[in-house]
């Protein structure tokens, strides 16, 4: 059967999440009820990233096989029509080889969170960012940051509920970027890695948040590192800064 | 009675513009209720620029006579907690002085209008951009808006309704700006004048996309300019992608 791999974008405010459950609105749900909508299947879509209720991907890339040869436009425009109204669109569509597989032949991931530093209450952005009452301190953030990129356990980052073999990762790049938006200044932190352990990067923006509000030192943060110890961990930020924005292949799939 | 000043900014998808009226919610609405929640009003409240249904704000100013003397950081802040759930913000808040007026003071408006260029439904950015299917031309936008900057009888470009004495205006700048955003490339029209006639902006845009979609010539819009006839204006764009972006006067009563 012919492969695909599509690269899709969704606003994560309405779903449980990226993987399929009984009940609750996931995106794999909609996306497998779209993919049903132009053959019997049944489909069970592979994705690259399983993304938490409420965090968004701008670069999800998942892939499915059909029973017919489909031209990848049309069949971007065809799942695009049938994923209304939710708020998830195929944002590129190509043929893939059979020993290509979404998420065991990604080498990189890349996430952004976002932190809007204002006072009054997000209009517009509401439930695109992480807000926070007051500017943080960009420096900080970026020293405590230096203590977090490279290989390490990162046990202190990790959900209680994580299913890693091993809690040691290799964190490519961690940045901090200001970045003024039209609704007033924001952080961008950006996130690279092979993978990631469940709930790392919220880990890691929640604190570094407290670095950049001056109520931890960037050592205090090489420090919970080095403990191995979720309770030492800052509060886990919040999903709707989130976004899954990117991922690698040796080769780009939609080149 | 002392007045205040106050910026504004709001999303306009639930309302039916800014002016009050008998039965749909508007911006002025919610900002007069939320008045009355902390002084038995009546509130009459004047603003710079009365936005048309479903258009946003990032810097709509409106002035307000309170009966007590608030300090001016602590009035935002009562207002943005009785503003909720409404998607209003007061952004700043000052006193001014009693022959300051909102709307009769400024010297300045500045709008900009989002254009998101491309083929897959937007998700994030719905309701905050127009989004059109295809990549504009924007060199080609930019000298049909040469042709429009300037002082000039505005007929082509003003709705029937319009209420202006006279539609000459002199628009200061009109500019065609890329701009590389999470969901894609936009374009950002960014128009300023003393005043605008009713949809003017709106008017600009929508004929200012048939340019870059190459439907018109920029030429075709200096003649539909001289022409002086609202037939000869292109579709009028749809509100979701305009922002009053910013209100300037003599002095800045926010500074």
């Amino acid at each position: 059967m012919p492969r695909y791999a599509l690269k899709i974008e969704y606003h994560g405010g309405p779903f449980a999440g990226w993987q399929r459950q009984a009940g609750p609105a996931t995106v794999q749900g909609a996306l497998e009820a779209a993919l049903a909508r132009l053959e019997p299947g049944p489909f069970a879509v592979a994705a690259a990233g399983r993304t938490d209720a409420g965090v968004h991907a701008l670069g999800q890339v998942a892939q499915a096989e059909m029973a017919r040869d489909w031209d990848p436009f049309r069949l971007s425009e065809a799942l695009n029509h049938h994923l209304k109204p939710h708020p998830v669109a195929v944002v590129a569509c190509a043929r893939a080889a059979g020993d290509w597989h979404a998420r065991f032949s990604a080498v990189e991931r890349r996430y952004l969170f976002r932190i809007l530093m204002r006072r009054a209450p997000a209009t517009h952005a509401a439930g695109l960012v992480w807000q926070v009452p007051r500017a943080l301190d960009a420096g900080a953030m970026r020293a405590a940051a230096a203590h977090l990129t490279g290989r390490h356990d990162f046990t202190t980052f990790r959900a209680a509920l994580c299913q890693a073999k091993s809690p040691v990762k290799t964190l490519d790049a961690l940045e901090v970027e200001e970045v003024a938006g039209l609704w007033g200044l924001e952080l961008w932190l950006r996130a690279r890695a092979r993978s990631f352990l469940h709930n790392q990067v919220r880990s890691i923006a929640g604190t570094l948040e407290r670095v950049g509000a001056g109520a931890w030192r960037p050592e205090d943060v090489r420090a919970a590192l080095a403990a191995r110890d979720r309770a030492r961990c800052g509060p886990v930020a919040p999903p709707q800064g989130l976004y899954l924005s990117e991922v690698r292949y040796p080769e780009d799939p939609f080149a």
